[in-house]
């Protein structure tokens, strides 16, 4: 199994000409989620060759514009280019009202369903589900309601152990799903064959876990446990420790002690403030607690599997 | 006198990498004055350099997100960079509610004044004036309420003919004043000094007029008429004559018709649709009515003396 991560937008605050809010696509299974959506995304999506169509389902995590400013100017946009199959999001209270009232003052009925899934909880909860994948909130601590999000794969079907399989002749194909879902199989004369001796392991299902904007927050690490791909924001650097705590931000070594506590395979940094001309610094200062930190660029696409 | 007009995005409905939507920067007299805000113009300003303080007033044609969707990003950066001096957006009636709405949900308090004046007549009427300019509405027709902008500089004091003036010792230095005004100079004798005698003409004032999104309307010549430059959109070239027709927009052809009719002296065209690759013909077609046409293209400045 594999995914991939297309960076969009990374940097916080004000956009700039080479400095875009955040935005993200994750491809995972037969899926294109859309992760925030700050002014100027749709620009960013031709850029960098996201399909319109394949966009489904739209995640905010949080209602401060430079992370859902854009999503009006993409919704009008799919109505102007006459999609046709239904836009889900999912995002907190409040973003049905603004997106509803912009686009009823403007006059404009888009063709196609927007269903909005408005998020309210404070505690983790499933939002979406179906065969393959798994999405669930974390919420996480920032100056308004904010969720970052969780993305599983989902167990697949074990696979057979063909080669033993055809050493029975009274396995049949009907009995193979049986064998896929885990159980033994038990011969006439009472023998019982082990799953594991019919069957090998699936690949291992693959994970990756949102959390932007928040300040330091332990309580999320049980939430994103041994995930393949963290990405935590890093607003500032431990020089502005108190900036960042007052402002409900992380530093780049809290983001790193993050990652090392919840055991995650790599952890990815964004959502730079300006301040900083240089981002490597926010690599470096992460890694102090977590070597396999990355940094987020415009553009980048990050592939796990 | 001279003015100056900056393109910042002169293409129609959803924005693409090279093709912004509409929003101009008029430098008149002393002031700076935003026209029209899509999506991502706060991005435009500073890839040509239009300084975010100098920008006091906002004038938003109407409600169609290619026209307005990056003015909340606008606001919210303004704030971020800790603007003190007050904002004055014109606009149609439900602008306001719409802007209030995304700051209030999400908990964004600007520390200036944001003061709107929300548009609802149907008829030309003055909205704005000082000591050096007015600006007026055009009212146009459009599938929603929608207005363009007259932008006048206000006729200045005649000036003094100094040579002659000295040849009177009883014109006084504070008898300037009067005659600057356009007054006559009565002589102790008697004697009248026609004041054209004493003063010289002032510099002709300047004019510009905005006209997006509208259909061909012959009424808004008398509004329009002997400007010296006229933005008229060109959404279409008159093989969609029919499609300007039902989407309310105009074609080449017509906006020269408009230009011809009104006796402008320098007609300007945009809000292109992205159907056409190459803008030239929209020139071209113009310029079957109207010979002195030139097109917006994007970063160009319109200087007129």
């Amino acid at each position: 199994m594999s995914f991939q991560l297309t960076i969009l937008g990374c940097h916080s605050a004000t956009p700039r000409v080479n400095a875009h809010p955040t935005s993200q696509v994750l491809q995972i299974k037969n899926h294109h989620f859309l992760i925030d959506c700050g002014e100027g995304t749709q620009v960013q999506m031709r850029k960098y060759k996201v399909g319109f169509a394949k966009i489904k389902h739209i995640f905010i995590s949080h209602l401060h514009g430079d992370h859902f400013f854009g999503l009006i100017g993409l919704i009008s946009s799919f109505g102007l280019l006459n999609r046709e199959s239904d836009l889900h999001i999912y995002g907190p209270k409040g973003l049905k009202e603004i997106i509803e009232l912009q686009l009823q003052v403007s006059q404009t009925r888009v063709a196609y369903k927007l269903v909005f899934h408005e998020l309210v909880s404070t505690k983790s909860e499933l939002i979406f589900e179906d065969k393959k994948v798994r999405v669930s909130t974390i919420p996480l601590k920032h100056r308004v309601y904010t969720n970052g999000f969780l993305f599983q794969e989902k167990e697949s079907l074990r696979k057979l152990n063909i080669k033993t399989v055809e050493k029975y002749p009274e396995i049949e194909v009907c009995d193979y799903h049986n064998l896929k879902k885990g159980k033994d199989f038990i011969l006439k004369d009472g023998t019982v064959l082990k799953n594991e001796v019919l069957t090998l392991d699936p690949p291992k299902p693959l994970s990756y876990a949102y959390c932007s904007d928040t300040s330091y927050n332990p309580a999320i690490i049980k939430i994103i446990k041994n995930t393949d791909l963290l990405y935590h924001e890093a607003t500032f650097l431990e020089d502005r420790l108190e900036l960042a705590h007052i402002t409900g931000h992380s530093t780049a070594l809290q983001a790193g002690k993050i990652a090392k506590a919840a055991g995650v395979k790599l952890l990815i940094l964004g959502h730079y403030s300006n301040r900083y001309k240089d981002i490597k610094a926010f690599q470096k200062e992460a890694q102090q607690e977590f070597q396999n930190t990355l940094l987020c660029v415009e553009g980048n696409t990050f592939e796990i599997s």
